[in-house]
């Protein structure tokens, strides 16, 4: 029998560890993310597997925060362009209270003027996505995962050839409670109207003059915060969109690897682009790529 | 004699008011501002002029946030194109307590698209600053604002022609306690270094991924705290002027009316540009524009 693996993606907000055996899950547990831990990281993962171990579990391998300076055990970045070996290469591995922990490299692009772009936990899940669906392998495409450090990556035969990170959703958060989100208002829901208005708004680029009208259209027409919401969501996705592509569609089709509420914002923001865009599976991806980590001897 | 006038700017966060005996400043005062009060503004208002009221004084004349809903008396927005005669035609004017108070009417720009852009405020002293410098009722002339909500408006022959606002202090405010600012930094410093990194990597747009490299900067670089407050504000105004500018100067000198601190931080991003500049004194734009709606009957 091959012994049970445990893999697991920390974030800054949300640690989620899953029990393979023989390659499919069997259990799936949640605990807290490394920024703004009471306890020693290694003590807070010893703690959510510890029935896992009782149970044979020799062997971990996390992706994510867990491998930035401050989280479990630094880890690196691997500079792109990237292929799956290079980075499995430079995965750090070391030992815990009889474990062996793997933790993969994150992912870093030179972006020039001495600053580098860097990604932990979103190479994993590109990788996956490529271990997934061989087509991406072969030829350039474009892939999107949204969220708080929103990332825009080219994967070119295999390889993540370039990559750049937008605040989209740190902003879209710190805004609330502001002069354009007067109360901390809820989610942006369903509201096309408000969604596609703040789309349109970041077509000309200009956000910091753009993000003004969030304001303004509550002072002047008597929009209501939920609008303002929901408009906000638009711009800024909008023109993440627009600093991307400008107001020209990408070329082909963009993969959307995200959260279903999130990917369905950007793929509609995109269709106004004249963008098509197809959703891949979250989790399966960063199982996927998880995998690739854990089978590199 | 003529009797003792008040004049003040009332913006959201300060009351600033001044006594004036035949046109020349004989006292002044300050108070919390409009947004946050505990009492009536009326109230706050009368016990702030209470002294001056004893003296004779029966006139005010306000500018700012106290003209806006929920303020002291709505005085709503002036179209643009305004000249001096149209805009003080909108003031507003009402008794309190046996006073004769007058305020500015804000400004408004229509930006298309269903958005108007607004001022309260700065309508004021760019009209003061036309009155106390005739050569900016001739021809057409930039002049910037800077502030929580910053303004670029363009005067033409003696009328207010358009502006845009820019969230730029406010943004740089919301992003204390962020990712891109962990701890609560100092105000940017006199670094030229790090503010003319931030103003460099404004040059190319793009500011949802350009704000990513405060972040990476200290992950990557180590660079500091203060380092990246200095960088923020640097990337921050850069990106208003690449939003109003492009790359390339504007055609002229540009005048900035805004705090001595502020002012230096936009002269030196728009050097960066190939622009000129030239400071105005903001507090006697305020009271010149003041004394203009001061006068009008």
């Amino acid at each position: 029998m091959i012994e049970p693996r445990i893999v697991g993606d920390w974030g800054s907000t949300r640690l989620r560890l899953w029990r393979l055996e023989e390659g499919q899950v069997t259990d799936r547990r949640e605990g807290p993310g490394v920024i703004g831990l009471q306890l020693a990281p290694a003590d807070v993962l010893l703690d959510a597997i510890a029935s896992w171990r009782a149970d044979g579990a020799r062997r971990v391998t996390l992706c994510g925060m867990a491998g930035a300076r401050g989280g479990l055990y630094e880890a690196g970045y691997a500079p792109c362009p990237l292929d799956a070996p290079q980075w499995a290469e430079r995965t750090a591995a070391f030992a815990l209270d009889g474990l062996a922990v793997r933790i993969a490299a994150g992912c870093a692009h030179d972006r020039g003027g001495g600053f580098r772009d860097l990604m932990r936990g979103e190479e994993t899940q590109l990788f996956g996505a490529m271990a997934l669906n061989p087509a991406l392998t072969v030829g350039r495409h474009l892939l999107i995962l949204p969220g708080t450090h929103s990332k825009w990556a080219v994967v070119d035969n295999g390889r993540i050839a370039s990559f750049r990170s937008f605040l989209t959703g740190e902003l879209f958060a710190r805004l609330r409670g502001s002069s354009l989100l007067p109360e901390p208002a809820s989610a942006p829901g369903g509201e096309e109207a408000a969604f596609a208005a703040g789309v349109e708004a970041a077509r000309d680029g200009g956000l910091l003059g753009n993000l003004f009208l969030t304001r303004s259209a509550q002072v002047d027409a008597g929009e209501s915060p939920e609008w303002a919401s929901t408009f906000l969501s638009g711009l800024l996705i909008g023109s993440e969109c627009v600093e991307m592509t400008g107001t020209a569609p990408p070329a082909a089709l963009v993969r959307i690897i995200g959260a279903p509420g999130l990917a369905e914002h950007y793929a509609a923001a995109l269709a106004r682009f004249g963008a098509g865009t197809e959703r891949l599976d979250a989790d399966a991806c960063t199982l996927a790529g998880l995998r690739m980590i854990d089978a590199y001897d």
